[in-house]
């Protein structure tokens, strides 16, 4: 058998269903074809979840970064590449290009992943797997032009915005609340009428642990800090996940998030 | 160019991060699927929501009723066939088959639509549009075998169990509530610990009145009623969604709904 390509490609379209109010493809959505594709592509070359299941591992995703330049719109086909940049013991970098039917680059993304022992929950070593199968594969020099993620620094300045139950469908095949359920929650402290003047431009995303299905997610936003970008000016949120397990127990922080928004909807 | 034919044929894969914690894909997203389906195979065919919204028309669902033998698990590959069973003035029927690669079947939907004037909000005629070039597509014989839905009876005893608010990723591209949105929020009422116990048979919705971002959602059930099916036991619940606009008017109702769930899961 050829060996696969190092770069993975596989076709989505921005179903109707699947588009906000003005027609294009929910940020959720597209975070969802993202992981699938990461799915199908490490499935493929034989370190995927499916495999891994049969050695008690799996994959979790640790950071999570998206720069559109443009949402795909309704009814679009379009494409999510997908690559591993790097590979060290408990840390892989994971790429993602999404490009349209004549090749027009919507954006890019970024992820880390870690590998868990799905007995002890602790990590375990990504080159343990197959003898370092992934290493393999590695694709150092296909572009991703995007940053990567930084620490999002957490001033003292956030406070609580919402407070919400999670549920049923919040929980994904792991048992946890899906990584792309944090992602609609917090793009949802945004109304219609914000979305109806500014565009999502970026949105970064740190897993700190995890959550289940019963948790309490309570969202702590810092107000708006005006950045000034290269050539529009741009509008970027801090925001902080925690959990709340038990009414008497503290708080506990699930995740970190950027999201920068340009002034204006291209 | 050749006539299409009369019934629609989509694939869909079960995508890992549209599954539940026990690898079935979620209703939800297999209502998304049917609708998508939907969309489609009418645009294909000239009478979609592409050609209505350059005549200020919609197509909007008023009744939905899915039951499934069986739901596709994660990486399951499948296809959502489709096709009108008749076309009134004010009301179409089209049912849906969802099959496996092997042809085996994993249940049926089947919906009513209407057609409003987006301006207006009002109904208007089915057969006045394209001079009635629905009706050239009418399939009768093929088959459907699951009841229509009835009038779901509404008694007293329904018990207000949740109320939540909507948000941003709640509306579609009409700037409506999705209607699949109050699915996942109506299978929400029920929690991971029943999921593992109880499989989703059957789901009926009706869609009385429109909502909007913003407007709190208030579900009332009734009690479990036990109904003895002809070969296993099943547990039916009638579910009534209101709307609340503004704290000072009445509650609204927008959904009548009935759960069938089995009592073990296959």
């Amino acid at each position: 058998m050829d060996k696969l390509p190092k770069i993975g490609r596989y076709p989505f379209t921005a179903e109707p269903f699947h588009c906000d109010f003005s027609g294009k493809l929910f940020m959720g959505h597209l975070g969802n074809h993202l992981l699938n594709a990461a799915d199908f592509h490490s499935n493929d070359r034989g370190y995927g979840m499916n495999y891994l299941n049969t050695v008690r591992k799996t994959w979790v995703l640790s950071r999570l970064a998206i720069e559109m330049e443009e949402m795909p719109k309704a009814y679009d086909k379009f494409f999510v590449e997908t690559w591993v940049e790097g590979a060290m013991r408990y840390f892989t970098s994971r790429n993602y290009k999404v490009v349209g039917e004549d090749e027009h680059v919507y954006g890019h993304g970024r992820s880390i992943w870690a590998m868990i022992d799905t007995e002890t929950r602790q990590p375990t070593d990504i080159l343990a797997v197959r003898d370092g199968l992934i290493t393999e594969y590695i694709e150092k020099d296909y572009l991703c032009p995007i940053e990567k993620s930084s620490r999002v620094r957490m001033d003292d300045k956030v406070v609580l915005v919402r407070s919400i139950d999670t549920f049923y469908n919040d929980v994904d095949m792991n048992g946890h609340i899906n990584s792309v359920k944090y992602i609609e929650h917090l793009l949802d402290l945004w109304d219609l009428e914000w979305y109806r003047r500014h565009a999502l431009r970026r949105l970064d995303i740190a897993y700190v642990a995890e959550s289940h299905q019963g948790n309490q997610l309570n969202f702590y936003r810092t107000p708006q800090c005006e950045a000034v970008g290269e050539e529009t000016e741009t509008l970027e949120y801090c925001v902080k996940i925690t959990k709340t397990v038990s009414p008497e127990l503290e708080e506990i922080e699930v995740c970190r998030c950027k999201v920068v928004f340009g002034e204006s909807v291209r």
